[in-house]
């Protein structure tokens, strides 16, 4: 923290972020939650310090998470054992019972839990409420059964648009409503998060990652690319430098920009306050993917 | 159900419902819904029914919920042993773990799809959004620590008059937020509703029972106490007519009538629509507590 | 009336109205009362409670009304003959005076008396207010003169809209205000409230009558014709299905569903609360023209 | 009319109503309509227009209104005899039929059609809508029945101010809502204007008669008492100078005011645009009781 | 003054208002005020009552004035000498430094100020509250620098809209904010209310002079031309028929007209209540453009 | 500057401030500008941010200004001495001309277009406004007559908060609208300001000035008194800490916490962003007076 900053430093620092917050006021950003950011109850702090100051700015912030390693843990817990299929878990009933009550019960009122610490109103919720998130069994084309893997058929943004006419920032855990039966479905959270950003026209999608955004050189952290358009991502999968884990991200993206949000990132979230430092200051951080 | 009755029989039948709905559109009924009434499906159908049906007449429905044999299921599953101290069970932190998300995450979000599935707006609460209901470590004055086992100190019903005011049935999870900790709080739900039922000035508190009410005689179903006073409580108490489970019961209703609810009721949730029946007929059903 | 039901099959009952309820709340619904369910006292009431069973509902009821018997017995106490021209009555200055009173002053408000003491907001109200039906002196193109007999030029639905958003259920009287003179003119109620029903875009127009809907063979009650497209009228006409006065009122739906109402029905309102039965049981009564 | 004007003249006149306007804009006045003003068309016309320009004012006007000679017109057409009590006319059943008939239906709504052609909105009530008048059998003490002439026990503006909040201007017809039967009550006009403007707690209440106001000599026009406190009301009586059907109208005026109304008027309604006269002008008209 | 005027000879008068206040309500009117009108106290005060009545019957008047001689009395008194270039005077920062003071500080509070004494609410607006006129330095093409004249590129009616919606009569003067620099710029009155006019769609823009209107033969008052057509301007310039000031002040008239008002004025300031006149009586006054 | 900061130091100073914008979001806050911080551009643009700052974390600002050098440049321009009476300037009609139209038409104006440029909505307005600040001649008791110095004696709040509620910033000169005659009065700006904030029961008036604060020693910057008790003050004059021009300030000070303001501010206006200093960081600016 700079503390060596006296009182007209820290003013001067303040009034900087004005031209951002003009133009942010008002808009819609979904930020979604997960990673080290979600582990480190510092990280975890600041990320929601930096979306009540948002949120007081006058900016509508949604959040959405996944469950982190609590899941898992309460799998092992329950002594239950994974079977992969063409590298997705299969979700049977007794992991799906797991995955919504940690996700839906446990993680998210929690992260409502610290937000109403802090002094600003928050809900949380999930796909099951009003059915905001809707989906049916994924269907991959290739004869697999992944059991409770949903994928997204439907967006219903009433109960959002609801709670942010009341003042709540609304905290949603990626669990769906099933349609085609009355189960619930697991959702991949960073889709979620790009579906509802879309669904809500959003300024900005941010998705929150344990690396420092997309890099030509991945053991070069200045090779960081800053900015990715749509029709070059295919470009990068193929030439490598996007791979594993960062393509369904970009793919998110990529989505969301289609679908009508202005800008999405990929940002760092094991920096303290880098959505503020995103969102607020001339220099950005992460990737920026429009 | 009555399939021998013929069109014109049905219309009376609803028709006279008239002077009952008049009498309480508008105004705000909490109910507690737990025991059979929770486990078997067709019976929590059926209270699922009831409740879209007052809603539909323009009563508000509260509904308030504690987790049934799914908390213990999942606690047997995880090999937790429970510790008993003076009869109340000591909640430590990784039985709370499953407590919150089991109630919160399963349980709740499990209620609320059920209803939007038959066509109502519902959301998924519990004491953490927006500090709902705010607990501290319960104090007996015996010197004992009860670990998470809280009382409730504070009940903010805003988020609920929010969700009524935008039409959606509020689902509330018996889980209170800690003010003296980073702690969530095991709150007993009969507790809980009674607590609601009074900050809201609730019209009616329902309790949801396995039994037919109070009973003189406990091998008698004939017997049934039809009205009690809060003053004839004690007497009841003394004289043995009113035992275990059901003293705390009477006491919450007491508490919700001192708190300014008009009327509180015990009713059979075995018995399928015994809230239609209570409300809508002019029999009443159960025992009534003002 | 069921009194052999005990409460949980009136309960029953009632809930399996539910998905009814939810089909047409918040829809308009115009209702033509008149024949035998005005003249008797016991299916007046019935057709009021009927009206406010939906009205509690939340539907948006309308009940438009001739003047049934009371019209005729008034012209004769003054002395009036009346005399018809091609099978209309001619409607003289003395005559609408005798029309306008009773039926804005005298039916109309004892409707309105009758709502108000059964516990509902309504208010009475005839073309004249707000110029809600505006007429002209009818003109068949066979060169006669009707005198007051109008035909109806304009709706203007602001009058009804206003009192159904303040939660009153309109009561309108079939006389129109005069756009070319200072006179009222008499129209025909079944017109009106299709008309109206039109204007609203209503949900539902229905016509009680004094017979149990469109009968095959007029002596058989079981040859009831349950639904009738618009495009057959015309064939049940020709083949001497549909006659006498029954042909203006399949006219009148036909109108209704071409000016954008959903659904028409010819209910029988001798038999009570058949209001009820057509809209919350799943058999449904009369005729159905759509 | 003053023809010879020029325009700046005319403008002038037009100006000089400004601190009128200004001092009444807002607030709500009663205006009883009766005697000559009702029965020449000239003088109904030039009432009507005065109440649409207060109504353009944004003053809020109720006009309220009885039966003028119609009633017996249609009683003796329909050879009734009236049979009198006390110098009261006995209502039985048959009269009022005629009563509510022509009054609610027929005087009514023709006032509304004349308002509504001259360019404002208005609606035709009468005490049975929404209950605006509740009355019940006359009770003079005196052992003796007077069949359906009601005495006023409550008055529920609701109805008029939902019209007014709508810019309707509501035009009542003093005919009462039964309290202890299903009947409807006969009530004096004057009495009906003077208790609503009290539950209005208007700003003026304006009886229109056939006399100049209060004379000192009733045979000289220049004796005309301009100001009369509630407080003399009785002293004029003793001395004879008040007497007659001028006697109720001073005790209506002397309710209102106790009832909380500011000013009251007995205005001469054979002058056109008197109300006019005295409201927007300097010289005032008629007697003013305070 | 009319003063020979009886009571009902001035109430008549003033009914004779109805269908012209009928007409105008709740239709915005745009007033150019400026020549004599607001140099005589006698003037001013009737030009105010005038809008102040408009106001009072619902008419929302928009008051746009310019600087009259206080702006060359204080110029003159600082000893500042105008340089004219091509008949345009030519307005330096010093220059421009008193017209923005004298216009918007001194000129536009006195006349909020009588408003306000006058009894109704007033807000004191210029160009730069809100930006409501946006403006460059002129260029005619001409190559010549006129300094801070302005001409118009933007009208954001925000500012007045907010003001009428609170029932304020907005003031506005005719100094524009500065899209070019941080400077003001000075802009004809004629013209800024034309643009304003033309923002809001107005009903009638009336612009006061000095002269009865156009007038055929100058020497001639009973020449004066009562109705323009827009495309008969050109040819009333080509005849000479409209010189001088007159030409810019059709033009403005004629951009009106196309820019969507519906009828424009050129009224004499010099006739006490020549707006009401024209707006309320029959006769109308000076010349109509439309 | 501190460009010597990264991003993420930067980011952290900015969530410092969180708690103090919840503390301050939807307060009033009234700030009167003056002295160096009017006169000197850049100081002038710092006050400017600070303002849109608050105003964009959700803090109503209303902002008093009086004329500083700019009256007197006016003055001396016109050549007009002035005259002083027990020290205060006589302010003759001349003067109070010059008064108004810079303070009112130039200063005023100018701070608004500044902000609007700057990107917030804001509107300029003065006492004469819908008669926000009421003044009549100042009488000291002496007998003297000071001219056209005022002294307030109504503050009518409702412009101010309509411009509020429409999100503009109020931006008002310290001239008041006379209520003993057609005068508008010159009035102390400290104390236009101080009236404000007790009529709106302000949480802060912030006074900038040409002063540190408050000092015990004045050639000793660093005997700053950070908080003086309203009971304090009479005891520091008396001992002559404080003395000449910081008396009045202090007793505006004192009359605004009497008047229900709950903090009030003398702060160094000289210093950049010391508005932000004083509500956004812990160290707080000047000296507090409460």
């Amino acid at each position: 923290m700079p503390n060596n900053l006296n009182n007209i430093e820290r003013a001067s620092t303040i009034i900087e972020a004005l031209p951002y917050i003009q133009k942010f006021r008002g808009k819609v950003v979904v930020i979604k939650y997960g990673g080290n950011a979600m582990i480190s109850p510092e990280l975890s702090d600041a990320v929601m310090e930096d979306i009540i100051m948002l949120y007081l700015m006058g900016i509508k912030v949604v959040l959405v998470h996944g469950g982190g390693p609590e899941i898992n843990d309460m799998l092992k817990k329950i002594g239950k054992k994974s079977v992969f299929k063409n590298g997705l878990r299969y979700t049977d009933e007794e992991t799906m019972y797991v995955v919504q009550s940690v996700l839906c019960g446990k993680v998210n009122k929690d992260l409502v839990s610290t937000i109403v610490r802090k002094g600003a109103k928050a809900m949380g919720l999930c796909g099951m409420d009003n059915a905001l998130l809707s989906a049916k069994a994924l269907d991959r084309g290739d004869g697999e059964d992944y059991g409770l893997v949903g994928e997204l058929v439907e967006v219903n943004t009433d109960v959002l648009i609801d709670a942010m006419e009341n003042n709540y920032i609304p905290v949603v855990a990626s669990v769906a409503h099933g349609i085609d039966g009355n189960n619930a479905y697991n959702i991949n959270a960073d889709t979620a998060a790009a579906k509802i950003a879309s669904a809500l026209k959003a300024e900005k999608l941010i998705l929150l990652t344990d690396t420092q955004g997309v890099l030509k050189d991945p053991s070069d952290p200045s090779s960081l690319i800053k900015r990715i358009y749509v029709y070059q991502i295919k470009r990068y999968i193929d030439e490598g430098v996007v791979t594993g884990g960062m393509i369904p991200k970009l793919t998110c993206c990529a989505e969301a920009i289609n679908g009508g949000v202005t800008r999405t990132h990929i940002l760092d979230g094991r920096v303290p306050h880098s959505i503020i430092v995103e969102m607020l200051t001339d220099e950005g951080a992460g990737t920026m993917i429009l």
